[in-house]
């Protein structure tokens, strides 16, 4: 990749440290820096050498980078945009790491216009670790990643991050971010809420009778609430209309139960079956299972 | 157990047929005998030695037994009952395996009388496979088991069942069928409609993307429809109930999402973190998770 020699971090959480990780195994002769705004965890990011450099200030980090990737919660997108905008070269290609793609382009064409060039980027790995100490520069290994472009979006800056994430051994495919936003609002973000609104919905006391087939279906629950309130305020009508479709599934179920409507659930329950069979053995076609 | 003498099995499932590899190694001294409506099942059975003997007829099997042990499906227990009643002898024990407990109560009162004692069982034990050949001596082991009583059931029967349940390696818990019913209708039976209606309220094309968080909460749906469907029927009016309490949160965080009130969502979240890692920490220290 001959149009990188710096590339620059900024964020150093589990996702942020990964990459600054994989770009130094992918990309050995290019400058990777990394930046957190807490000095404790730039402390940690040097100890674990996960990048040539930590920087002490968001504008030393950014100074001449050719790429700049923000690893940190989406709400602090448009601050960081605004800031760093000043010390970008003119040219310097900005995309993100973020759950969510539609607000990250609207910040991005407002505050950068036409002379640093914009992408998203939304690579699909993690791990129910938090932090620079579980760095892995394997993280990203076979994940999906997601580049978003609109119509306004600088052809050769989605070129280089689709060649970027593929030699960080992502699978990428490039989308508009609506699509994007619509997609993961009903598979990553309306499981979320349904696993939360599941285990409020029951009593503590009947909490303690879960079996294996309640801890599955609740796991994501356990997730961080901070992180999740970003995504769910940065896709709110997409996860709206998923949960609506949600909610009128669950309502012809109730029908069919309290109608004792033999065929009916059996045909609903099979038909979840044999999709999500489908669905599984798509994944295991494309190597995302095994 | 001095009072029993001979166990009848009657369905060489999973569960059936467990239970009676079970038995042969807790209670070398009784006899156990298995019976399954279809010959192949039968002929399986009998190859696998799961029980001292497998019999032709359901007469054969309950004839002269102590406790008879109902293994099939929960919609076929009324026309069993009816069927086994005229060959059991006086003050023989019947029990059975299902996931739902009012209707066999109700079905057992109305058929055995006072000549034959009924108590239900539930030991909340399975596993993706099915079938006599996936029998295992150890699948009770350290699984809770409820068993219910009612007022008028026989309290001698339901001590004798505690202690065989707990001679099998379960953790037995006594209750109503009544409480048991809307406990595990909230626990269990909603956990397999929520992750159903999650895989029915996506587009196949979106179902592609499904990461490892999608893949855990639908998991249950993977379950087998006609078991289901027939659990579903036993228990309407509480799985019907737990939608209504589901629907409810899930309008809560719709609410929150579209108002875009922060607090709200977070505090709604967190809610369901903190209360899952409760029932985690609760599950660790009952040693039913590790």
């Amino acid at each position: 990749m001959k149009d990188l020699e710096k590339i620059s971090v900024i964020g150093m959480g589990l996702l942020g440290s990964s990459v600054t990780l994989a770009i130094g195994r992918a990309f050995p002769r290019i400058e990777v820096v990394g930046f957190s705004h807490r000095a404790a965890t730039r402390e940690k990011a040097r100890q674990m050498q996960v990048a040539d450099v930590i920087e002490e200030t968001l504008q030393g980090s950014v100074d001449q980078a050719d790429l700049v990737i923000l690893a940190t919660p989406i709400r602090t997108f448009e601050a960081y945009f605004e800031q760093m905008q000043p010390c970008l070269k003119d040219g310097c290609m900005v995309t993100d790491v973020g759950s969510t793609k539609e607000l990250p382009h609207r910040w991005a064409g407002r505050i950068f216009g036409n002379r640093v060039f914009y992408a998203g980027s939304h690579p699909i790995a993690g791990s129910e670790k938090r932090g620079v100490e579980y760095a892995r520069d394997d993280l990203l290994f076979g994940a999906r990643c997601i580049v978003t472009k609109t119509g306004g979006t600088n052809a050769s800056t989605v070129k280089t991050l689709e060649r970027f994430w593929t030699k960080l051994g992502c699978r990428v495919q490039v989308m508009s971010p609506q699509k994007h936003d619509r997609i993961f609002g009903h598979i990553s973000h309306l499981p979320h809420l349904t696993a939360a609104a599941l285990v409020n919905a029951n009593l503590t006391e009947t909490l303690k009778f879960a079996g294996k087939g309640f801890i599955d279906t609740s796991r994501v629950a356990s997730g961080p609430a901070n992180i999740w309130t970003d995504i769910l305020l940065t896709n709110a009508e997409n996860t709206a209309e998923g949960i609506d479709r949600l909610i009128a599934e669950l309502g012809q179920l109730k029908t069919a139960i309290l109608k004792k409507d033999e065929k009916r659930i059996q045909m609903l329950l099979e038909k979840a079956r044999t999709r999500r069979e489908a669905m599984i053995a798509y994944k295991i076609k494309q190597k995302e299972l095994f």
